[in-house]
């Protein structure tokens, strides 16, 4: 049984690799490049794996995994500039991917112990781009 | 090949354990426990897996996988009190993972005999919050 | 200019007036009479209308107006079945109209002495259902 | 008749009179004054008012309508700064209200010479957010 | 108080004048004047304003309103080649423009005679293009 | 790592296997076999498999995945009645699930040189009904 949470927060972010010229990043990144940034409202779904508890009927408890959420992902996301305020990504570049690469690792570090499993992250930039992130890779 | 058909209902619902107390109940459930119920607009999507076939190109017949849905969970689920009306909830708490446990049980006795397989019922409780459950656990 | 806010609630209801037959009820409200009541995930969206203050470039304060649908309609109505538990809807019908009233009268009381006016209550029972209420009818 | 044309654009943004403390932008503007600014995913609106032409039936161009939102709009707000790179937001604060009435002077300029007359302005910072501009105020 | 129903059909339709050349159809629809035509799932919202009646609450029977937009618009609509099968569209181009007036005109024959009256006729042909008729035009 | 691209594209086609009568066709395909076509607002969503790189973030270069979409799928299948103007719709049945066939062997081609693989094609024919395909059958 999966069960999935959604979440959204509004942030800005620029991707570029900052040994790499102007030009280069531009060339990589296309206006995702612009050094001033740009945002988004960012979706999250963060999915987990579990067997429902027989005498409760619930996979895990949902206002905790609503305050897991918040704290790990909105409160400390939303409404900033993340190259500049969220570590990691004053040295990793805020891509998509690596954005739900570090939602993954802030959620799997409360749930796991909790018993059920992190099982998917889904990250929206806009309606029509997403990644899914599994953790390993 | 997957093909997925969604619908539909809206129903109450109260989530609460009988041989607990209401305090107990309400640790648990937080304000689903609330003896009056509440209620949602579910949204669900059955999804089936099968090889087109070759004449037809379809997997399955949409007008069939429509009425199956509508007779085995719309017409019984819709603007009912889950607890009160809809068997097995008078037992089994409808928490969103077991309202999903039996929409799966209600949809694989229709589709399996027709030679396809139920690969995946979703269930959206809100727009925020969905199981998915694959049978078998 | 106008200035829209959303917001979401859960609730249960049942539409019959006490002075009919069951039968009445049921010619009159369809399964929405159904005496165990049923639930929708509501959405209003309160619109208020207002000139711009010149030094903010705001309308109103959007952090009072999210406050206010809170304190106003989400507490009171989330997770509760209107006609047990959300007065007038003891002996008022909770219909989508009805309920967009009461939106109505507990919205004006907060937003039009802080200098703005109410302008319009839309107020979702089903995605494919609303109302619009202005006052004064 | 009325028709309207939806685009997106994704940018960031920081609310702050620069008249203002950083305490007084804070009381103000609460999270939109973080001075490093965030973003959205900005939805926009555009609606006009006409007559259908009796030989083509339409009110107006689709496709000069698209081009004039991709050329006033799109191309110069989309992954920018606002308050860095958009005039008049070097000196305005970019609130949902004051970026719609630039939206609504740089449309107003270029359909109304074309015969038809610009409505409204609608535009939505979140889904849960939006404004609505009809000129003059 | 203004009650919304929404609908949604698919359907066919070529946008051309046939007194106009080839060359001029392409020039003005674009490529909605490919004559083989193409397809939309049209969405339309068809709202009535009315007095919510004392004793039941209610503007107009929801179910009456559903039945008129399945009998007057879905069924003769839906899954069909506007030009070919839907009069007037034989004779008058199937624009969205065009199509918002022949909904309105369906809908009102049917609504005015039971006491409220039609408002409102919004049609989308995308979800980023939508007319509002409201008669008379 | 998955990345989810989507597109839309709006098309008209009709479902009936030439070798059959008429008759057949409606009994097999209903609505759908009606010979003048009827058309959809298509919505399909591309998602491949990669390592993200590590010097770039990016598991596929954005831009080089939307342009392979256009040239592939939108350009050529938007605007168009499929079983006349797109191959091999020709002689193939455009039902939903050889529409993601055929956008499964446009897209692989493209994106499996590029060095990471084409995971799965999910093409919805309207928000109710949508096939998922990942190859092979």
């Amino acid at each position: 049984m999966l069960l999935t949470r959604r979440a959204e927060f509004s942030a800005s972010h620029v991707c570029s690799n900052p040994e790499w010229s102007a030009e280069e990043n531009r060339r990589v990144y296309g206006n995702n490049a612009n050094p001033h940034g740009h945002g988004h409202n960012y979706v999250v779904e963060v999915t987990i794996e579990g067997e429902p508890n027989p005498a409760t009927g619930m996979v895990f408890d949902l206002r905790e995994l609503k305050d897991i959420l918040n704290q790990e992902i909105v409160e400390p996301m939303d409404h900033r500039f993340l190259n500049y305020e969220v570590p990691p990504f004053d040295r990793v570049v805020p891509t998509t991917e690596n954005i739900a690469r570090e939602v993954w690792r802030r959620i799997e570090g409360r749930v796991d112990p909790a018993g059920v499993k992190l099982h998917n992250v889904r990250l929206y930039e806009t309606e029509d781009l997403y990644v899914d992130y599994r953790g390993g890779e």
